[in-house]
């Protein structure tokens, strides 16, 4: 699948040489642990859990077993350091604060989303479904990916907002979150009509609950 | 041994005789199950799945372990049916299909949703969070009590629904498990006003995306 491969040609090069068995190039520690993370977040975007099996990554890596643990002591590490990079780079390729207009802000941001979603669709499942009753620090993830989504809106608006506009606003994330995945899973309407969807019902809540009219 | 797995109400009864002097109710089987599993819903809402201790909830049910996987055998079944019967319950109590005028029906059941998350908030946290990487079965659960939600809001129509209306419905459904797990932890808006955001936020979308004007 073209979506989940590793983002840069790089460590998409090194990954293919060493499970061809060709020429293994040496990698330096950042390089290695990029590496190793890019298949983490492949594992674990495609199989629960419990079905990853670390030996069969470190074996994708052309490593071992040992060098994984030396970068990711055990394997709720891993996953915990997979799914927070999987939260940076959502947060960061849709993070358009400094545009000023607000209404520009909201339309780049809103289609950097829907790209990273398209492009990343395991992954970003894989992230939500993060907030599992198991671990306090997996929820802890997505609990402060959302919070960043909502202070960036919150920041949007000129004045003070109520609890009631606050409220809206996570229902809204709530609710582009839901659409996402069954995106992903349905593909049931285009990308243009999704993000149509999103600013409108966004447009009404902010019209309806006195958020102003700047966003 | 017999006393950790009585299959009938008999060796219960001898095996709760002998062990507390017959002070204790004898509970029948169907009895026995409900009682573990309303203390099953509770463990599993309060704690991670990893932090529940079935050795615990047997103690507080006053029996043994043993007996406890005797209605549950293993701690994944046990954790599984708690939130089945989460589901279940969140289903019935919102479950107001033989009333037959739409907005009615929308009204009562919102207001059963907000009464269900108000008493139950700690349950109803546990069966969305129970959406997890790790475990399909579970995933299955919360999908399908999604998938309810939005066949009872679809029959509500009077003609076809467009692919883009239902994904506005399955976002709507998103919109309102964000802004009740919000509330459960915050209580920032009070009930009333809550219930008024489900309900115009799911007018406006019907009003946008075609759904008529039934519901």
């Amino acid at each position: 699948m073209t979506e989940e491969r590793p983002r840069e040609k790089k460590s998409l090069r090194s990954v293919r040489a060493s499970r061809e068995g060709g020429a293994r190039r040496r990698l330096g520690t950042e390089e290695r642990r990029s590496q190793l993370l890019e298949l983490g977040i492949d594992a674990f975007s495609r199989e629960p859990y419990d079905a990853v099996s670390i030996e069969e990554v470190a074996a994708r890596a052309g490593t071992s077993k040992g060098l994984l643990y030396h970068y990711f002591p055990t394997k709720r590490d891993f996953y915990l350091a997979a799914i927070a990079e999987v939260s940076k780079r959502l947060l960061a390729s849709t993070d358009f604060t400094s545009v000023v207009d607000p209404l520009t802000r909201l339309a780049k941001g809103l289609s950097a989303y829907a790209d990273f979603i398209d492009r990343h669709g395991l992954a970003y499942g894989a992230l939500l479904r993060s907030g599992i009753g198991m671990d306090a620090q997996a929820l802890a993830v997505i609990e402060s990916t959302r919070g960043t989504f909502a202070a960036r809106l919150i920041e949007s608006f000129p004045g003070p907002v109520s609890q009631l506009a606050r409220t809206a606003l996570v229902g809204w994330i709530g609710f582009v979150e839901a659409t996402s995945l069954d995106w992903v899973a349905r593909r049931a309407v285009g990308r243009d009509d999704l993000i149509r969807l999103w600013s409108t019902t966004l447009v009404s809540l902010t019209e309806q609950f006195g958020m102003g009219a700047t966003v």
